[in-house]
């Protein structure tokens, strides 16, 4: 464990400063790329390099086949005088290979509560629905033109982050937002098709498979699904395609948590919580080493799927009280 | 067939007055009530009765469960001197018993392009993502009040028509909107989370059984779905809850035409059609008496399954060319 430096908590404007005064950066997004993480670390390098800086991006993982719409032009090669990480909570979310470098970040800009303080200076918005909702005012108040393609990546982080503008994050400035990116030139219909409206065909079937091992537990308030390993290779399903499934036992009538086991490779299993009416996902999921957000949050357990489920359903138990 | 009148194009701001000057309104939502019609219904009458008139709705239906959370005080009893219809492209989607008064509507407030001009009076936009978006505006240059339950009406209508802000008739002007309506005090949160991320067990599992029914056609080109009439009454599925099949093969990559064939009781197939890449649904559809927008429409059919599925085949493999 790598001792926590003392975190310096920046304003808005102290944000903007130090970026517009930063020179060679590197941004790193988190390992498992989602939208958001992509889309502020991508749409950052985008204007930061707009106004003559040197940037690239960093991620553990490539980028997923779905994100790749999102345009970045190559990276230049420079010595970074600033690390930059962007959603990033925790450095190991960084992945094993970058998790150090996370650790030496000068800046981190983040929307999660669970944020562990790990950067030199920290500008953290909790209430934000995404990062990329706090990086359009950001880059704005930096005098950086929202140029179609920039759009494009801050739209897709903030529309991933509240499912499309369903989820409970979504506020009045969310909206407003995402109609500036609209008008900025935010190809919003073919990326929320491309993103939520779309479905492999062996994505389609495996959730055909996934939903007939739903059961319910403690009176049906708890709902649990499992994605076997087997299951992705008779449908052929590749890693990329397994997302979302998380959310599919939590929309269930009644239920207050919805649970996700999905088997991987290396003897554990990912635990996915949905929970509704207020329940601490991210509590429960602490228990066993991981965290997230208040009503969705994950972690691991070793060993086989009944002990997984167990360990999980006792900690449910006791948090639904 | 009744003779359609002459139909006056009213402007914005025509619109309006008519509406400021109007006394005793009775407005006509459309049968088989969506959250679009229901919500521009029951939002103008709240409007209008703020403003001192006597308004009532009159559906054809009762108001599906899902929008139980929509209040509208008890209707109070007075001959209509006007007849407004919202939402209603056709007198005959009024609802028999209702078809002959909506023929009589003294004003039309509509965004339905394939509307058919039946009324005296027509305000139409069919650029607008919903008839709740333009009753925002028509509101509030009224000088109506945008009260939390308005606003309620308003947004579940919106939010219900752009598919919680997801399909391509989502504007700008449509995030503006509803960020406007969350400020006047909109449950948006709770509204998305019943309507869109709430499913019931039957509904769950009719899902599934509706699921294992997909078929391709023409190439993958064209995705058929079927919900036959015993998987309801085998699940205990209440009609309200068959809302929403119709997007489910449309989803398919690679799927041009998604097509639900879902079984009627009075022998006719009630056929939807979803359509990507510009494909006109509504035009496809018009060969068998129905319509609707362009990538969204439906019909019926009388006759077996494999009647109308061959029918409807034919159709859309003559549009795809």
């Amino acid at each position: 464990m790598v001792e926590a430096p003392s975190t310096l908590d920046l304003t808005f404007k102290q944000t903007v400063d130090f970026l517009c005064q930063a020179e060679d950066l590197l941004i790193m997004a988190h390992a498992a790329p989602d939208g958001d993480t992509i889309g502020s670390a991508y749409g950052l390098c985008l204007g930061l390099r707009q106004l003559g800086k040197r940037a690239r991006v960093l991620c553990a993982d490539p980028l997923p086949t779905r994100f790749a719409f999102l345009k970045l032009p190559e990276a230049p090669d420079f010595e970074p005088k600033e690390i930059v990480c962007v959603d990033i909570a925790d450095p190991k979310l960084a992945g094993k290979a970058n998790a150090s470098l996370a650790w030496k970040s000068t800046l981190c800009i983040d929307h999660h509560g669970s944020n562990i303080r790990y950067a030199q200076r920290l500008y953290l918005e909790p209430e934000a629905s995404s990062t990329c909702e706090i990086m359009v005012n950001i880059l704005e108040r930096m005098g950086v033109s929202l140029t179609s393609d920039i759009a494009d990546c801050l739209y897709t982080g903030m529309a991933t982050d509240t499912g499309c503008f369903r989820f409970g994050n979504t506020q009045a400035s969310t909206h407003r937002t995402a109609a500036k990116l609209m008008e900025c030139g935010a190809h919003a219909a073919k990326i929320n098709k491309d993103l939520f409206d779309t479905i492999g065909r062996t994505r389609f079937v495996l959730e055909q498979l996934v939903g007939q091992t739903m059961q319910f537990y403690l009176g049906g308030r708890v709902a649990v699904i499992q994605v076997a390993h087997d299951m992705c290779v008779k449908t052929g399903t590749s890693d990329s395609e397994l997302e979302g499934f998380a959310s599919m036992p939590g929309r269930i009538e009644g239920v207050l948590v919805g649970v996700t086991l999905r088997e991987k490779v290396d003897g554990f299993y990912k635990i996915s919580l949905r929970t509704n009416e207020g329940i601490d996902a991210s509590a429960i999921c602490a228990k066993f080493d991981g965290g997230g957000h208040k009503a969705a949050a994950g972690c691991k357990i070793k060993g086989s799927l009944e002990h997984a489920r167990k360990l999980i359903l006792e900690a449910i138990e006791e948090a639904l009280g």
